[in-house]
């Protein structure tokens, strides 16, 4: 799957999407961030509803499990209580949140950050991709700017069904995983800046190499966890070099920085010491550096009784299951800042995930779906 | 200047050079390779003629002096001999030769290393860049795929005008270079592998980061030159990461690798702990690494007869001269496998080359063209 938020593959998934939305009756919702909902009516519709779902978009040469599953997995859901004629007291809603990878637009999860109040909709819109494209300009190219305000209303309780995207659940032998809440995330972007030069008539000792300091700087980060210690994950995923000719100094290097953990103070200490040693770094090697922030986002707890609940489904369905944490950041850790919120988690093959192998037992996707469709059901009914 | 080779631009830059060398009333010969002569007869045309010359491609936003200079001050010398109707014995001839900098197609020096039998005609042809088009299609498209043959001819003297590209001669205070030869260099490809994952639920001990790999190898690389000892410069210039998206752990990182010495046993030392050392890099972060050398050349030692003239010349005229070695490679390189060869060499301010800011005093250009103009006159009436 390669298909980036806003692109022409995100509209054809969008548009049969809609069109699966419209075969079962349900009313449909695109809200000014494309966030696109699918209603079906409880009894009691004045009630908070429940909701459920993930996210269409994929990474570059990503899966076709990743966020697809828990939009699927809902949909199915959906389907069962519709052609089984079952009412609910109160109504249920699926959704597809726009942006979730964050690839094209960063920050990640701008449909349910914007949604939940966490991000402002006009500095969403003005996010631009690598080709300076704005999320604005994109969101009305492909359609899908609708016309209701991307803002939170009660909901009653809202689950997402994902793939673990880990090893852990695999390891484990288990088929159910019940994550307890999401790692904190913090993300930064590294402007290093040295001086470009021919690579052959400038001495060592002359030079001033923005992708040396940055290799320094790679390094650093991948020590900073058996530093740090907890469950601390770090990570450098993009870099792009200039002016990139085998035979010049490189005198401009980007590169990001992913910083993950439950302990929030852990992943704190862990920017604090990237703030601190990358200047170091930098100066030692004659070269500036900036950073940004761009991201940061503390770890999220579910909400107790739902995870209770998730738990003890999947041991009612006689699913082996299995209490963890999401290393993965979701668009449930928004909702959760203004929901009861919780997930489902199903092992990923060989903990492979992000690529093209991703792959999740069918089987495994079956007992998911069904951990999902009681849970809604048992929600939906309180 | 954005001229890379074979491209419209370097096709405009042919065109306008062609037609300085018709207004000179020069015999213009365009071989299978793309490069261009223009030839002044002399008294005796059936001597080795003089032959003078560099190139006019770029770096990707190089300068206008790196190659251009050695050119224009060729033909600025012919223009000088034509305007004065100065009669020589031997003919002398301007030549621009086909991809020097080597940038969109590697390695370096394609034109003039066909030409003196070192690289094969063909296999030259076949040489693509990034987007897969070949050397071949690419000079046949710009019309500048000649009939003549391009190989090698008696040549009684080459001489090659160019910026010093270093900070030697601004820091010694002198106004000509008068190099003795050419640092060997050796470039690598290197290719490491890993596996993609997310970067959240991927614990750092499972983890198989081509990235990380990579960067302890760059360190590596420019650590070998205080390691080796002598004149040993190494670079990475140019790297590419995939798939290079912010939460997945790289699997697939390109790398270049450029090492140059005077001295061929350091430089060959220097590649043989870098086939040595990064295996061991990538075993130790679960990555493959594939090395390919893709270019090798010997240091250059050029004619000292030629080397001593353009000494002579440089203080006969009331220049400073400084005696030293090029940094970078040329295509006096290949010449002077089968021709005496000299080159003169002129200060590049603050020793930066191959950047837009790129600078020579006009001079300085002046000063080096006449040294130019007075060798090649003192060799054609040899």
């Amino acid at each position: 799957m390669h298909r980036l938020a806003l692109t022409d593959e995100d509209k054809q998934a969008r548009d049969l999407f809609v069109q699966w939305l419209k075969e079962l009756g349900l009313e449909i919702t695109v809200d000014e961030m494309g966030n696109i909902f699918g209603k079906r009516k409880g009894r009691s519709p004045q009630l908070p509803m429940v909701l459920s779902g993930s996210h269409l978009d994929t990474q570059p040469k990503g899966g076709r499990f990743d966020g697809i599953l828990g939009v699927t997995g809902a949909l199915e859901a959906l389907r069962t209580i519709h052609e089984n004629h079952i009412d609910t007291e109160r109504s249920i809603a699926i959704v597809d949140w726009t942006d979730e990878e964050g690839t094209r637009f960063a920050p990640a999860m701008l449909g349910s950050g914007v949604w939940a109040g966490y991000f402002d909709r006009d500095w969403a819109y003005s996010r631009a991709d690598l080709a300076g494209k704005s999320f604005g300009e994109a969101l009305e190219r492909i359609g899908y700017r609708g016309k209701t305000q991307a803002r939170k209303w009660p909901v009653h309780a809202y689950y997402e069904f994902h793939i673990e995207q880990g090893p852990v659940l695999e390891k484990m032998g288990k088929q159910i995983g019940v994550p307890k809440g999401i790692l904190g995330i913090t993300w930064f972007d590294v402007y290093v800046e040295g001086q470009a030069n021919q690579a052959g008539p400038t001495p060592m000792n002359a030079r001033k190499d923005a992708l040396v300091a940055a290799a320094e700087m790679i390094l650093k980060v991948n020590d900073l966890p058996p530093k740090m210690g907890g469950d601390l994950v770090a990570t450098v995923g993009e870099i792009q070099n200039f002016p990139n000719s085998r035979n010049i100094i490189p005198d401009r290097v980007r590169f990001t920085v992913d910083i993950r953990s439950w302990d929030d103070p852990f992943k704190n200490q862990a920017a604090e010491a990237i703030k601190k040693e990358f200047p170091q770094i930098g100066q030692k090697r004659g070269c500036s550096v900036r950073m940004e922030v761009i991201w940061e986002i503390p770890h999220t707890v579910f909400a107790s009784n739902l995870v209770i609940r998730v738990e003890k489904v999947a041991s009612l369905l006689g699913y082996s299951n299995y209490s963890m944490v999401s290393g993965a950041g979701h668009d449930a850790a928004y909702v959760c800042r203004v929901a009861p919120t919780a997930m489902i988690f199903v092992p990923s093959i060989g903990g492979r995930s992000h690529v093209e192998v991703e792959r999740t037992r069918w089987e495994d996707c079956e007992a998911g779906a069904n951990v999902l469709l009681h849970c809604l059901l048992q929600s939906a009914n309180e």
